[in-house]
């Protein structure tokens, strides 16, 4: 009889290692076609949720159909808490889902609904607007199904030295362009303070261009000539660096791929005769 | 008499044949002259019909050379209908070509004239304008004539998912930049709503920069600059890309593999009259 | 006494031949220092002289300074009318001169000034103006001093075809989405005739963006938003062509160039251990 | 005693000699950990006292907290001037040291603020201002911080000449085309003298587009599309430039040259451990 409960304990404990196994497969995992079903749903879901979060914010939209898209809204809020449960339900390691990248996304996306419902009376509509918006940031879950993206993040990490110390170089020119345009335009057209002036030398040197602070003296306009100029020469250096990494991948990834039959190693140059790791006869390719 | 009668019905069938087979000739084939002359004046007739549309847009016009720039439209309407019905006579599978995509824009390019008869009335000038500026879809029929854009398809093609990615990119940013600018800066200073915020996040990260809606607070201004200098580092990763697609086209066509038929060492330049390794005479290449 | 005199004349030719000679070395040449200098000092000659019509443009100035800048005007225009005497008079073939493309440019600068004599009267002021500003035209004449621009000029002339197609494409677009934009926004918010629209699609497709003219409608302003993140795609596409072109020319000035002690044929790869051209054994190179 | 007393002055001497020695270490040294923590914190001190001058500009943060500012203000200042008087005691070649590039940086930043004692009264708040202002240059001094910036400094300097005909081009192009626009759009329009329109025209070809000048005409409109068209396809040549050095830059860095000992083929990749053409061991490269 013990036996028996021992033995039906150990089944149901099973049965629930069981489920959460085929829960984890089907929400964490994107081999079986079931888990790949289910992360397709999962980005149409969110994808619609954030349509809503758009919808709300047209006034128009909002006076009339307010209330079945406050419906929808707390439907998606449901939907994404009973997945944030499950996933903390059949995650192997709770604690490192929680605190990983994703488990913390997770949780701030599902969490403005909720905080909504604390903060009622005046101010209402403006703080859960301001919530909702949160809720956008669920989107960037999308980040996980962009796989092939890896060539461009390549390229971006191995010009990340450069690509900062040019951030830098374009600050401390902003900075002092836009210190001297502050002292040449002044408070009068606009320039009301340096923070203002930098601002403005950033929308310039962007070629942005908004036209909401331009120059109005003559030397300003010369300055603001020759911050174009020099700006815009400055601007493309990250196209430039860009380029010329991605040129780099991409012609990496065109050499023939030429493997060695002794030591398995590939990636040897098209005019290789002999493998440039262990010396043995590469077969001739084409 | 039965026989003779038969003989000239074949006759005539063989006579019309003749007839769609050198219609075809023309108007379908770029080989022979004549057909490369009628390409051409096709070409004229697109340009001048379209010039046409262009030039009933502008009032001033409108009001002073309405009648014959009406003669016109109808001829060229006239014209490219006989072309169409002509195309379709003659096509060696009339069922194919209506259906292909020049079959339906040679259809659509060819409508707006005649549905603009049936909805005369108040509305007339209106609608006929909206139908004729349709018209101008004809000019699509101009890629036929543009093949040496083969280079430059061929390296957008190979980087069309990379460029998809980055679009995807793209729009997730600018979601969630345009909703951050919604609550910072809000209806009061024009961002009514997050599509509308989204096409000024749009028109700022491409640096397009109409000025018609710009940040009015200080956090507003600061966010703007972060929007122009990462969308900016952004927006320039397509040329990048397609910069190193097009380095490897224009790369490729400069070497040819050229093999020495002594040693088989290959990749000799496409000027190369000796084997750069062993000296001997290689074969001509074209 | 006749001989003497038969001498004499062919003396004074031989002398007049001399100095043609000796005058076309220093107009013409650039060989010699007398000539070099000569071609210095025009070019700072043209500087003064456009800088003086921009001068005269600015109303502050002109009624201050109106007298000498006269006086200077007409000092260059005197000078440039003798250097162009003179270039007739010396050029080696005189005809051809006159009607070479600098010969051209060169009679064109120096005409503006006199035809202004022409047409004194109530519109003095004006015509005189627009007849100064063609002057700027001379400055044109620097480009025959700019000649380490081959790399770029022989990039972009390899580049030719591409680009004309880029253009054609880019006016194709325009045209389309400038139309689209004319029914959609109307006159009602400015966009008045289809020739305006499609000067709006320029300026948004080039990223420029006056915001003098900008869509008002939802609808507008998503096609706007579509035109620039296609027409921004597009217009990247010649900075990667001519990146491209320029990696490919530079790439080749960097190769060795290791020349044939045979054939004196250089410009062999770095591992060629033979001449392409002849076959002969090429020295080895570090 | 005479002895003793000579011992002392070269112990003093010894000792002093040491004091600059040690304190030349960690002023202008960079090697010792102390030397890169003083650099380390006058970095901070710069980029604080820059951010002071930078909080002083705006009105609102001058009325609240001008007087802690102030105090701040001159702390920095102090500071500053203690280091520069320091560098000049402790460097090797004092003069050199005062006439060195960073020396004029050094006292340039010191000075606005004792100026600013000189010239009290009426105008005092703008003329501080103005010197503090300048006080920003110190920034410059983060460039000696600066080192991984050589590939990006080589690839601008190998391609200066090509730069500099670049602007050469781009200069006489927008003094021809702004005084076209001046005498098509004349003073009426806004375009009140050549260099304002010049000013439009940089505007214009870097892309900026303010929006405070714009064409009126139908003429003005055509040029100015011409312009952007033109202009942009000129605009991007620096880009095609740097990007093609770069791409040099970086694949000369991917590729040793690694020669066989062999068989002397060079351009061996750099993981290769065997000759790829004869199968030689290569020896180690670092």
């Amino acid at each position: 009889m013990a036996e028996s409960q021992a033995q039906l304990a150990l089944e149901q404990n099973m049965a629930r290692k069981g489920t959460r196994k085929w829960l984890n497969e089907i929400i964490f995992g994107t081999e079986t076609s079931v888990g790949r079903r289910f992360d397709i749903f999962l980005i149409w879901a969110i994808l619609i949720s954030v349509v809503l979060v758009v919808l709300v914010s047209i006034e128009y939209v909002r006076v009339r159909f307010g209330g079945i898209l406050f419906f929808w809204e707390w439907f998606f809020t449901g939907l994404f808490t009973i997945e944030y449960l499950l996933r903390i339900y059949c995650a192997i390691n709770r604690r490192s889902y929680i605190f990983s990248f994703y488990g913390i996304v997770d949780f701030i996306t599902v969490l403005p609904s909720y905080l909504a419902l604390a903060f009622t009376g005046a101010s209402y509509l403006m703080v859960i607007r301001l919530l909702r918006v949160l809720r956008i940031f669920r989107i960037l879950k999308l980040a996980r199904y962009l796989q092939d993206s890896n060539m461009l993040v390549r390229s971006l990490w191995q010009a990340r030295r450069r690509i900062l110390i040019f951030y830098a170089v374009v600050l401390v020119l902003c900075t002092i362009f836009g210190s001297v345009m502050f002292l040449v335009e002044g408070p009068r057209h606009g320039f009301t303070s340096i923070p203002k002036s930098v601002y403005w030398t950033i929308v310039t040197i962007t070629t942005v261009g908004y036209g909401d602070l331009t120059p109005q003296t003559i030397i300003g306009q010369a300055i603001a000539a020759l911050t174009m100029l020099i700006g815009y020469s400055i601007i493309v250096v990250p196209t430039g660096i860009v380029s010329a990494e991605l040129a780099a991948e991409i012609f990496k990834g065109k050499i023939t791929v030429n493997p060695c039959h002794n030591c398995g190693r590939s990636g040897h140059d098209a005019d290789a005769d002999f493998c440039k790791v262990c010396g043995y006869k590469l077969n001739e390719v084409k």
